[in-house]
């Protein structure tokens, strides 16, 4: 056996701090991927924190959507390498196992009746990814979905900054104002909220295996979302206690993963995926912050 | 960057199937260690599964206790691989990273007042060490615990043949008996357990954050005990349906920890630990299954 298949880490020696550049903190970037956006590809290369210390961990589902995702980033890779631009540490490209459910227009897709079942895949598909692609090495996750198409190039400087074990950025959508005719910003995700006296009787009147899923009539809540506490003018590291996250851009303590939170795809306290993965983290003992005057941008599909 | 920086996990094709040595499966065997004992080194050395499929991950507290258990277990090593006998793909040797509970003695140790700190603890141990050593291409893992000295030489071969997602062996313990002045068997872990009437009730009648734990009279559950099952003619591969388990000595799918299946550290459906973790695995829709004619031996004390 060569000697160097023994090996030995302090998991205590590890930092996640607020100088992790400086630090040479490793950051893995985490993210499901049905569709392949050039302009995510695009913003995560223009990112400024070091790539030799940023891994990156992909998972496409078992779909053709999948297929051609993974075909598409494959091409991408290729480009960027053949432009000497790949300087990442490492990158992994994972196949989902379980059956994916098949693509879903857009108007579909967010039905309330599919939101639990497309939710709980995707929990699975998040477990798999971080527990296939964490080392014990990885100081910080940075959960980054597919369609999140800009963000600041100091993203991972700026969330790591703030040294906190769940941070979320607020998810907002560019698009034409058809009253203005001029282009402006609107709230797109909905999942980064402040539990309410409402949220609370509403899942204490559901039975055992029904959640809670925020932005529906059918269910009124009541609960302070981020997305609406945005101030244009407002500190960029203005922070608030959050009780759910959404998975648009969040950055973890590794730790946190390491002591167990993952994304239930079950009802944990009537919660699914990101929102279940707030709640755990808290359930840890862990805070969870979010950022509302920190915008990262959406797809507009 | 190298062109091996980028690798491609189908995980669909990664098999757990019961003829694990001949599809050549990768195991994990996973143990927390705050004591070493060479009997366990000697029987680990003894299995028969092919060792360059098998990887091994330790996790020592961050004591005095887990300073020596390291010293030791490289000390055996060294030996180990000066006999040129050492053919483990690889080994990781993890220190904790949480405060570890200082050493107590066996009386104090399991104390009804102490099990929910030590086993909270043992949780996160537990989830550092399988999320920081699980890889894309684990087939199983088989948490062994540091005390268990003797098991059957096909132990890996044996469970994997029940083809089951979470199996546990009975673990008992070898003393004289002082009525006949023989050597004889006893049981010893009692958290493999069928759920009962009056442990669901025991369980309703607590606040949400208290446990249950099995093998106390001040909380009596008259849950059935796979120790209890145990027939010295039975047939060894009899199975029975578990709602708990323990970690002496449990096979795990690899896909199971990977779908999100942890040891909560908090209560969680008012079980924490091995006994939490076998609740969850069923929540994300797997079958847990004990095998009472199946004996490994637990260090005497």
């Amino acid at each position: 056996m060569p000697k160097n298949h023994i090996s030995h880490y302090d998991l205590n020696k590890l930092t996640a701090s607020k100088d992790a550049l400086h630090n040479k903190e490793e950051v893995l970037i985490l993210t499901p991927m049905s569709k392949f956006l050039p302009e995510y590809w695009e913003n995560l290369n223009k990112l400024t924190y070091d790539h030799s210390l940023i891994s990156l961990g992909f998972i496409f589902p078992r779909t053709t959507e999948g297929d051609d995702a993974l075909k598409e980033l494959e091409n991408a890779l290729k480009k960027t390498k053949r432009e000497k631009k790949l300087n990442f540490k490492k990158i992994s490209l994972l196949r989902q196992d379980s059956n994916s459910l098949q693509s879903q227009l857009e108007k579909d897709r967010h039905a309330f009746k599919v939101q639990k079942e497309r939710r709980s895949m995707m929990a699975l598909a998040r477990n798999s990814l971080v527990f296939s692609t964490i080392l014990p090495s990885t100081s910080w996750i940075l959960w980054l979905d597919a369609d999140i198409v800009e963000t600041p190039a100091n993203l991972i400087q700026d969330l790591t900054s703030h040294d906190k074990p769940v941070l979320s950025a607020n998810v907002y959508q560019r698009y034409i104002n058809e009253e203005t005719k001029q282009p402006d910003i609107r709230p797109y995700d909905f999942n980064n909220w402040v539990e309410s006296e409402e949220g609370l009787k509403v899942a204490a009147s559901l039975p055992d295996d029904e959640i809670v899923v925020e932005g529906y009539s059918e269910m009124a809540t009541y609960r302070p979302l981020m997305a609406h506490f945005y101030e244009e003018k407002g500190d960029k590291r203005a922070e608030m206690q959050l009780d759910g996250v959404g998975g648009g851009a969040v950055l973890v303590k590794a730790d946190v993963h390491r002591d167990g939170a993952m994304f239930p795809s079950f009802p944990f306290y009537h919660l699914i995926e990101t929102e279940g993965f707030a709640k755990m983290a808290k359930r840890l003992g862990y805070e969870v912050v979010g950022l509302p005057n920190y915008l990262v941008f959406h797809h507009n599909e």
